[in-house]
């Protein structure tokens, strides 16, 4: 069915993005996941074409156009050429939004021009070990010193962690036993601070582009000048991320299911198993049949989500729909593509391969199928 | 999610059947399904209210409102109350239709009244023992004779066919062997026509509330006068129209799940197990968590389809996807949440009982799972 | 592949189940679904020829064979030939072990005869109404007063409830509020004690030939003599037998659900659909193949389980994991088969109609498929 | 529920694998998948020890016991402690078969002491890029001249290629084109045999400690004394060993999803979320305890399959069932238990995330699910 989503602008957004990843993203992209990381220079060429400034105020070097939707075309557009932008994805949509609300006009003027030009690439470090996502567990604690906070804690999980310049560091600053969620503090971690260091990186199924680290932070001097936002306040950001990062995970699933059918039927209508196309068995046709419906039903959802998203009225429920179900379609329908390919879909040179690789972390990161039950189940009265 | 299909002139619309539905239909159903038939009263109570006629011309006594969401009210406000409205929506949805756009001046003044008013009841018999849904195989003839053809044939499956005072027939008036489609033709057998019977009254597992029968044409004399559109022409005609039949199936199926997840959600928190409340358990609240997340995406295709369709740009590819999901989703759905209502769920007084029974059809009619499946298939080259 | 449950004499006996029931069984079948219940000629004629009394010790008229495997062949025979035996299931499988078990001289003296003959039928009252399964929830009371027990209560879902001769009631004979547990005495209620009444049949799903009813007791004097085993230990003996219990349960549905495969088998080699016999799509082919082997499964896991529990050494997580996995793959095979009759597979006079409203409930009597998952995890250490 | 499979020598060589595996296996297992092979010196360990000559005859230094239940108890150990044999199997379960049963005794003189003490590794040939799994459509030729066979061909997906000192090669030796079946022949190539060259080391998604390689073979000489067996013999060779090639994928799914449930086991019960045990919540223990029960069906439905193969009665529409049903099982059981890990389940460290990727190809290799369900079909009579 039509689409409702987009206007000329993000079309033409669409165009430049569909460029650049034919001609610099593709190529390289095999070499990216043997190495395990993005290269700061792709950040660099974003920076350059305008495609990570999009929502920085113009006055910093930005378009000053705060539309969740173009990052949607970038992830559409990434699937599309059967790959993934990576620490790129986390950079835009869960990473940035925190400098866009809570940055101050200091802060602002000294980052925002290296978040739009690509030459500070950042991270957010929530997740500790043993604590996994409950914020009310962490331990990671930050204790006033004059103008400076005292960091000490580790973090892990941590995407786009090894290079990142400036890492996001949820603390604890108080610790009152009555109210864990109360004392949670956002500083900016910068690179080269002494006491702060990066640790194993973490060898993954998947997503083998984006690196994933643990940090440690052993009396890391942070400037008060650092802090995003309200002392306290942390657990009110994130909680007002949450569904834009749910949302980015879906978006990604919707696309990477499509670009799972779109693969598969090219390869069914070429590949010849018993004397016959794999496309002409009954089978073939019914199990992608039954795959693209499901990705329209969840392409539905996902678009008036979207829309909601942009609107700023999309709810943690809803929002929480939207990543079990897509999250979960898209799991189905990648296993199911995979399936027609044979053996060559057990071979890494076949992109579905890797699709498969990568879909088993969506139904896990960014808040579990589980967790997005609690959510749902809490918001029908149960 | 919000939903954007509808406008003021449908919300007052749905008042008024939400009203008449809890007098008038769900008092009788229990009595109506054990007789296995609506009655004709209801048919007139419907058509006095002006809810039969919406899509009539004015000048016929209906209010010229040819706009298919007043149909989906009817459907979302019956399941909503726990009831359906039976051959009503057969009526309403798939055999109006026909009469609307093909009847000529003289039959729209002979028949229009009596729909809008509803005097007159339908049906339309399209299947045969032996052939299913597949047009190609219709056996019925219908030869031209003077001013009339002589019908030969028998019908099987058809809906609300035990009161119609008017049938539809699929005939064949043309055998050509090369072109089995081209000679099918639609004529209007009446009610006390000589040579036309009703057969067997078929029992089915569920939607009791709907007569299903068979019917026999022996030599009926049928005049050219009733003959719907062109003759050899109704190939074509089925076809157009299957698009919204296949979308009725799918708004009953999106609205039924709807409504077994409320009853179910209902009954989870006051019923208690093992000493607490149902609802209290965690698997409870992870089923009906996937339940919500899948209706969720189904209404939210459908609610895009609704649009196309009343825009006149849905497609039959797009029909298939949303019938196939929706339904199938329906079976899931009904069927996690009978099981929460452990050994009342088997009971016929716990209406979920009935909506299991009346869900089992929807994969089938209208065109199967497989039918669907065959027709998305092609839409995607294979 | 090759069974190895069962001996000569169990053939011997299956060859004399099968031609009885083709002879007395199915011609009557569809009536008895009408009636709601089986006739008390049945159990009489089953009793004659020795099909109830295998179990009883022969100076009672039985066979003094104690050997389940009989069970299973009635149950086997009555599927393959699309029936059930309704409520001589329950009689055979449920009620009787506690007859056989403990009965004191006397009571055997009184009630095996009729037990072996079919003169007298039987039922078990456990469940009330607002306690589901939950035996520690028993409100029914029984009061000791001189040589009799007054009894006071309400019971549900009672199959076998409405012509039950002896019914085994579950009652609380004690109330320490700290073990509610083993305060549960049965004791014998006979027809037509004073205030034993019957109250409403209940209208049910499906498994239409067995009646299920509501019993209530109102003072009933029920002598001492009556009580089956010692007082206060029925909990231990409910929960003895309950491996049985639902061993039943799982012998139904997998002969059931091969039942299924094998008329489902029947019909899409005969029917034709778009000009081809249906059995000569792949789906048809592929959708039976996958039936097939999850039967296979089903089976090879409960012959073992069989052998066990006639060996007496089946424990109650392995009955559980067998009644979930059994009645689970019931439900997925009995649904796929349907689905292959199209239209058909919605009339009642199709058998495969009728498997599909019967499948729904094993999946909840004899404990629902999450009280199997409690009871399993459990032995997980969970 | 207890098997009854094994006898005490089978349980005396569990013992000896399961101490071998734990010094010689596991502390090198990360190692090895990193290299993409296992060492030659591993076989040569295994054989000193007996554990790969038990079918080889005694008078070529093997034990003689041609009992598959040994190479059963190997996967089962290698499971059990979160590893496998890599190609061990292959040679012991899929290649040495056709060594026992078509050398002649020039061929044992010279390959039977190396095949028992593991200095001749060994690899099968079948695959041929473009045909698959179709033998029908082989090319690779072999044209007899003189005493030799000159071979032309590629070969595709050979497991345990890199190492193999014989490669097993069905070589067509006859072009009939009315019976493509019927010109098929073993021919074992030796390494260092001119013309005979390894091509490229294939990337897989898991699996990744036995190497997958393409051959090649280019005017290879190969003598006809290393001719397996006839001459156009292959065809119905290569179909006698199915059912153990495919019981031995079986064999690996079912302990393999038990290794995924008892290292799940361990892990929620020692990790926390929210604050609780990870096995606390309903939702772990259902998951865990549905996982349990389909094992316990497949072990049930396997165990009585390795008996039948034992006493070589295993037919093929059998070993497809099995195969079909453990390995799909396989699948959803390994999918659930990695959920139940969160985050950590997505990193290779944890054994499970190597179960995940492991599991993905034995719905694809010797057979995908749907060649299975073509067989099992088949056998249906559809």
């Amino acid at each position: 069915m039509r689409r409702d989503v987009f206007t000329d602008d993000h079309e033409a957004f669409r165009r430049l993005a569909r460029d650049f990843i034919a001609k610099e993203v593709v190529p390289h992209y095999s070499e990216w996941e043997e190495t395990g990381r993005l290269p700061r220079t792709l950040f660099e060429q974003l920076g350059s074409l305008g495609l990570l400034g999009t929502a920085v105020p113009e006055e910093y070097g930005g378009a000053g156009l705060d539309d969740y939707r173009f990052n949607v075309v970038l992830q559409e557009e990434a699937a599309r050429a059967l790959v993934t932008l990576g620490t790129v994805r986390t950079q835009l949509d869960v990473v940035l939004p925190y400098f866009l609300t809570y940055a101050d006009r200091d802060q602002r003027e000294r980052w925002f021009p290296g978040l739009a030009s690509g030459k500070l690439l950042t991270a957010i470090a929530m997740t500790e070990p043993g604590t996994g996502s409950d914020l009310a567990g962490i331990r990671t604690t930050a204790v006033r010193d004059g103008d400076s906070y005292i960091l000490n804690g580790a973090k892990t999980f941590i995407t786009g962690g090894l290079l990142a310049d400036l890492v996001i560091v949820v603390a604890r600053t108080s610790t009152d036993p009555d109210n864990r969620r109360a004392g949670l503090t956002l500083l900016v971690v910068e690179d080269g601070m002494p006491g702060f260091t990066r640790g194993r990186v973490l060898h993954k199924l998947g997503i083998k582009v984006q690196d994933t680290v643990e940090l440690a932070f052993d009396d890391v001097r942070v400037p008060v000048a650092n802090r995003l936002g309200e002392e306290g306040a942390a657990f009110g950001y994130l909680g007002h991320n949450l569904p834009q990062e749910r949302m980015t995970v879906a978006v990604g699933s919707v696309a990477q299911a499509r670009a799972a059918l779109d693969t598969t039927i090219d390869y069914v209508k070429e590949r010849k198993a018993f004397g016959k196309p794999v496309a002409s068995f009954q089978n073939t046709k019914f199990e992608l049949a039954a795959v693209a419906a499901e990705i329209e039903a969840a392409q539905a959802m996902l678009d008036r989500a979207v829309l909601e998203l942009v609107g700023g009225e999309l709810g943690g429920p809803d929002a929480a729909k939207v990543k079990l179900f897509c999250t979960e379609m898209q799991a189905r329908a990648v296993d199911r593509c995979l399936q027609l390919f044979g053996g060559y879909g057990y071979m890494l040179e076949y992109p579905i391969a890797r699709l498969y690789a990568d879909a088993r972390i969506t139904r896990i990161y960014a808040g579990t199928s589980e967790v997005m039950k609690v959510i749902i189940a809490k918001s029908l009265g149960l």
